[in-house]
C-alpha cells in the first residue's frame, strides 16, 4: 500500500485550514479581552513589505483550493477578497474546506504525473503533479498558515504549537 | 500508481532544509552588507516567549530527521545543540540532509501504517505513520522553516517567496 495524492493534499490542507481558523478564533478572543480592535490584528505585518494577516489567510486558503483543483483538472471556485472581519475570514476558510472535501479521492487518481502550470508575475512554473505538491502546494500553504500564526504571536496573542498542529481541541 | 512515504518525507524535507540553508546564507550576506553582527540575527525572536532563530533552525532539522527515523524504525543520529554561527547551522542542515538521503525508499515501505509515538512534555502523541506525516511531521518542519524566514524578514533581510520555495537558484 502507498499513500494517495488525496491524503497528501485534501486531507493535509483541510486539517491545516481548520487549525488556521482556530488560531484566528484565539486572535479574536485575545482582541476582545485586551480591548483591541480586531482590525488592528488583521492589518498587522511582520515587515512593511510583507502581507498583512488578512491576505495571509486568504492566500493560505486559495493556494490549497487552487492546488487541489489543478491536480483534479477542475476549475476552482473563485472567492472575492472582501473580508473585513475575523468572522468573515473564518467563514471563507470553512467554504474552502467544503470545496476541498467535495473533491473525491478518485478525482485525484493519477494526478502525481499530471502536468501542472502555475502562471506567475515573472514566469510560469511547470511541474508534474507530485513535484507540484512537494515543492509548491504543501510548502506554500504552510508558509501562509505559519506566517498568520507568527503575526498573531508577534502581536501578543497567546498561541502554542498545539494550536498550530491541532492537538488543542 | 500512488506516491510513496519516502517521496512525501525524505524528498519534501531534504528540499525544504536546502531552502532553509539558502535563506540563512542570504541572512549572512545581509548581515555582512549592513555591518550587523550575525549573532544578533541568530538571537532574534518574533515574541519574547518564542524561540530564537538558532533554535528554529535546529528544530526544523531535528523534526525532519527524527520523523524519518521514526517512520523507518531507526534510531536517529543525535546532534548537539552547540552551533554559534550561521555557517555552523548550515553545516548541521547539510548533515541532516545527508542522513535523510541515507534512508532508502525501501526502509519506509509500509510505514504509513506503523505505530508512531512522540513523547512530549505533557503527553505522548500517538499516530499511525500516515497521520503522523500529515498532521505532525510536515506541518512542524514547515512551521520552523517559515518562522526562521519570518524572523529574518522581520529583521530586514531581503527574502522572497522564491527563496522559500527554492525556485531562486
Amino acid at each position: 500500500m502507498k499513500v494517495s495524492m488525496h491524503a497528501m493534499s485534501v486531507e493535509v490542507f483541510t486539517h491545516a485550514l481548520g487549525n488556521l481558523s482556530w488560531i484566528l478564533e484565539k486572535g479574536a478572543q485575545s482582541a476582545a479581552q485586551r480591548k483591541i480592535d480586531p482590525s488592528v490584528l488583521l492589518a498587522a505585518r511582520l515587515a512593511p513589505d510583507m502581507l498583512p494577516l488578512t491576505r495571509q489567510v486568504q492566500i493560505a486558503g486559495d493556494i490549497a483550493k487552487n492546488a487541489v483543483a489543478r491536480l483534479a483538472g477542475q476549475e476552482p471556485p473563485r472567492f472575492e477578497d472582501n473580508e473585513t472581519s475575523i468572522e468573515q475570514l473564518r467563514a471563507r476558510l470553512a467554504r474552502t474546506q467544503d470545496f476541498l472535501r467535495s473533491v473525491p479521492a478518485s478525482a485525484l487518481e493519477g494526478s502525481e504525473t499530471r502536468d501542472i502550470k502555475v502562471p506567475g508575475r515573472e514566469r510560469t512554473l511547470e511541474f508534474k503533479g507530485l513535484e507540484f505538491l512537494q515543492r509548491f502546494a504543501i510548502p506554500n500553504v504552510f508558509f501562509h498558515v505559519t506566517t498568520a500564526y507568527d503575526i498573531l504571536r508577534h502581536n501578543g496573542v497567546e498561541l502554542g504549537k498545539r494550536d498550530f498542529l491541532g492537538g488543542a481541541r
